[in-house]
């Protein structure tokens, strides 16, 4: 008999608390695994010996229904990194206490490229000082950034809320008659993955969004000029949509830019806006999705729970098995029917990594997104969630305020 | 036999088509009728005779269960404001030559209370000259700012969209273990309603939002740092709700607000942002919800749809009974079980005119909102839609580019 304590970083999306019911109910399964633990707050919780017993925390089916329909993570989260255990090895130590006081026999931890790079360190350290706890990264991002794997836990939420969000947006801007750009913002700073996956609207008919820009192609003031007037000659009003990640070369920065300063990170929309008003005159607005792209579990994509869940109940096999220092990943066997398998790697090999859009995904011209892309996005934003509702509103399963404290 | 017009006007909503439906449908039953024509971008397309013809744009049931699901306006919008006939009866001529091109005896006007003073002037204009054309108006507006009636179509459904929003953002804004503030900015540049029903998330025990700031009030940042800190005592995670139209005293404008310049009704929860992170120094960070709380039909509130279909059929009830000049409103008769029934009420006396939230509904500290707003919030957000998806998608009903241009 063991137990196992599982925890969520990074980030929050819609789908991390559906990783965190398939650890939990496929632990429940086990007779091998006694207490199940939730860590607050992360790695920090380990570190502090702050956990939680889930078994008294989620006690119904109801419960566990209402997990996968809150976004966000139930446990908190962090931003901690582990230093070099060479270097200093202090709160590994602490880490080891914790986990040697409740008996703790494998640990699940839920989040990002840096969050595996946690798990890398953590199963180096265990090797190396011959500690038998088993280490597994169940991934998760919105910005579908970690290597191997064919997409990550929560961005196929993300990316169907982006597009359902871009349409009616598009109907909202072409209401009047007067020629508009409407410029869209979304998230990611160095991978155009979710911005990239607005261009799933093509395959429904929408000539929207007419310009996609992602950090991956170098951006210059003067070709979207001309980009931005090709598309109004033909579109009365024209969307386009840009990572926020996208870098305007330092020369063009003059004024405008400086308006917004420090923030400059979430400003490209409104930079943009600023330069169409002064540069071509026309009617214009910006918006920033802002994080109602990662936690609008009300229209996440069904497809992106179920495969959330089975991926964090896959990682507890993937423990039990004696396998360590491991990252599950999604594998695409068959694009039509949409099929996957998960199978694991080496945490090292996606750590501190990210992925950035193939080429044959972005267009000749690099103002758009192919058909490839659109094929590939596709089967991640299908279904819908079937949503437990109380007064009009998404139920959510929540801890009191003191127990994140 | 006669034919009629419809047409919509101002900003969109999630409803507006709905109401389209309730009007066509409506006429569709009536023998009276025969033609129904739509007119392009709102009372333009009467002025430059640019109509459609709605049983040929509107064919099957389907159609009109995608219209009821698509945000904005199919007919496209306008934002003109006709002059006073007594001074200048150009545009009205032109009106009247299409009237009597197209054999139209009545004119409904989908739009908020600038598309009442439009339903006024007509309706008094005909009266002058001897026209028999009834002018109906059938309300519409996110702001729920028009005198008489109850409330207003499209404003159920923002107010659930912000609702369902700002409990997703609760969610996001607590999953780190530092102290944090968050600002969401909501539609409203007069009246705070739709802010003020954000407030409906502590019916369902949420403590969120922790501050609500409406336009009603005077707004000094004083009191506001005061309240901030005061919450941030209470809460890890401090929740702000505030309307775009909160002035800030002139006093405190320098330095941040000019970065902001021009834009400063868009601005106050960035501006908001920077004083707290001035004054404070915590995390913190600002939100703005944008169009998408007009636009998001794909968390639409059921209630509201239902009620903006049947007050458009209504208004072709009150036409066909001969009244003119009049806009359809909502009286509520019982709060429990919410029960609502439709009246007439004067064009000339919401035409022009706004309505602010009552005394009653803004707490005594002015930071925050009475349960008795509450109570008078909850029915409006009642129900989902019942979706046409298609590839993952909602699906919508729109005409070709080249028909709105």
């Amino acid at each position: 008999m063991m137990n196992i304590a599982v925890a969520q970083s990074g980030g929050p999306t819609c789908a991390i608390n559906a990783s965190l019911v398939g650890v939990f109910k496929e632990s429940l399964k086990e007779p091998s695994i006694d207490a199940i633990f939730g860590s607050i707050n992360g790695i920090e919780g380990i570190i502090s010996n702050h956990l939680i017993d889930m078994k008294s925390m989620i006690l119904t089916n109801e419960d566990m229904d209402l997990l996968r329909q809150t976004p966000s993570t139930v446990l908190g989260s962090c931003r901690y990194k582990l230093p070099d255990w060479r270097e200093d090895d202090t709160v590994y130590k602490q880490i080891v206490s914790t986990l040697k006081q409740r008996q703790i026999g494998a640990f699940f931890y839920i989040g990002g490229n840096d969050s595996m790079d946690t798990v890398n360190k953590l199963s180096e350290y265990f090797a190396e000082t011959g500690i038998d706890v088993k280490v597994i990264g169940i991934p998760k991002t919105i910005d579908n950034d970690l290597c191997i794997t064919d997409h990550t836990p929560g961005f196929g939420s993300a990316a169907k809320y982006v597009a359902v969000t871009m349409r009616e947006i598009t109907r909202d801007s072409t209401v009047y008659s007067i020629p508009s750009v409407t410029v869209v913002e979304v998230m990611g700073r160095h991978a155009g993955w979710l911005t990239a996956s607005s261009a799933v609207l093509h395959a429904l008919g929408e000539t929207a969004p007419h310009l996609i820009y992602v950090p991956e192609v170098k951006f210059t003031i003067e070709k979207f000029f001309k980009d931005v007037r090709r598309e109004m000659a033909k579109h009365k009003a024209v969307i386009v949509a840009v990572s926020e990640g996208v870098e305007v070369p330092e020369g063009v920065q003059s004024g405008v830019v400086d308006n917004f300063g420090h923030k400059y990170l979430s400003g490209i929309g409104k930079y943009l806006e600023e330069m169409i008003r002064k540069e071509i005159g026309c009617k214009v607005r910006s918006i920033e999705l802002n994080v109602m792209q990662r936690c609008s579990s009300h229209i996440c994509s069904r497809t992106d729970i179920i495969e959330s869940e089975n991926i964090g109940a896959a990682g507890v096999r993937c423990a039990l098995n004696g396998d360590t220092g491991k990252v599950m990943v999604f594998k695409r066997v068959c694009e039509m029917p949409y099929t996957t398998v998960i199978e694991t790697a080496d945490a090292s090999e996606i750590a501190n990594r990210e992925k950035y859009l193939p080429k044959k995904f972005i267009n000749s011209t690099e103002d758009n997104i192919t058909d490839a892309a659109v094929s590939y996005f596709m089967p991640l934003i299908q279904g819908e969630p079937d949503l437990v509702m109380e007064l009009g509103l998404p139920k959510h399963f929540t801890l009191q305020e003191s127990v994140l404290k």
